[in-house]
């Protein structure tokens, strides 16, 4: 990405949230087209979410279905395959503090690794919840799996990821994927082309 | 519409949704463009959700003040001008009651009168909660506010929308607008894209 002088898109994600994946795979075109950076943030609104919305069952019961309908087919209008992670919904934590430990250490390979773990959980299905699995995902990319499981037991990680989840919360990111694009927020991966006509027109 | 052998739309509305209000002026469009007929359902699902999900303080707090500046953009996007209700979220009853009042006793009337049902609430910020600027609605578009007056009170009617939103919810309805096309069923006015080209393609 060549310096423009335009701000980056922040790029708010969970891991465990499989309308982000898809979103994961479509923004970086559209940051392309724009000649925008991107910066990935990965954080944990969606442990928050969960933990606190006491959805009433039959609500749950309800949408669940339309849910899995409406992400296979997504998936497959955008020409991607879909699996779901055996245990779902699962826990971003292991994979978002991975993230930190490779952005800190060897950034140019944290996004790679952002995307090796989408794919694996949703491309392949198969779970990126404990530190083993995402050790091995990382050293795909290129980084050593024994310092993955050092960092995640790490403090300054710890607190890395936590700072990253309040400072999105205080910015008013309320789901994910969510996207700031000069200060215009855009949530949902619905939402791409809205954010992609913002990107042109300069918004509206 | 002609006839044309192609199973209808089937529209899922809730009054008290303005995402709705932007779906109601675009799938007709749509409906149009494929040749196929459209079916308007006013139902109760959204008081049902309201009622039941109990959703913690804190993420209401953070999804609000998006949500509010989403549908105002999304509005502008399509050319649509959006205030909102003075009293927000409001009771659809009466105004689903009301329309199948004109449904039973005026069909021809029943999806002009949703339309100006919509524009009244959400093109100029004014209530349609109660019996009276309900009814005042339905004078606009030639049917008299003192059968709808009446109407609203019959046991029928009443019944009428029960049975419609029980059904609903038995066919998976879970959210506000939802379509059914051939049996796929589409949720949210985001969605509407690709209900679309499910239309164009016959599914994928």
């Amino acid at each position: 990405m060549a310096e423009t002088g335009k701000s980056p898109i922040d790029f708010y994600l969970d891991f465990s949230s499989p309308y982000t994946y898809i979103a994961a795979l479509m923004i970086e075109d559209i940051a392309a087209r724009y000649e925008r950076a991107l910066t990935w943030h990965p954080f944990l609104l969606g442990v928050a979410m969960r933990m606190n919305e006491a959805t009433a069952p039959i609500m749950q019961k309800l949408k669940q279905p339309y849910v899995e309908r409406d992400i296979r087919r997504t998936a497959r209008a955008f020409g991607l395959g879909f699996m779901s992670p055996p245990e779902f919904p699962f826990s971003p934590v292991n994979a978002s503090r991975a993230f930190y430990v490779l952005e800190r250490d060897q950034p140019e390979l944290a996004v790679p690794f952002a995307k090796a773990l989408f794919r694996t959980a949703y491309g392949e299905g198969k779970p990126i919840d404990t530190p083993e699995p995402v050790a091995a995902v990382a050293e795909t990319v290129g980084y050593p799996a024994a310092k993955v499981l050092s960092g995640l037991k790490e403090q300054a990680i710890k607190d890395r990821l936590r700072q990253e989840t309040d400072r999105a919360l205080a910015l008013g990111v309320c789901g994910a994927p969510f996207f700031l694009v000069d200060g215009e927020p855009f949530w949902g991966q619905d939402r791409l082309p809205q954010l992609e006509r913002w990107l042109m027109t300069g918004g509206w």
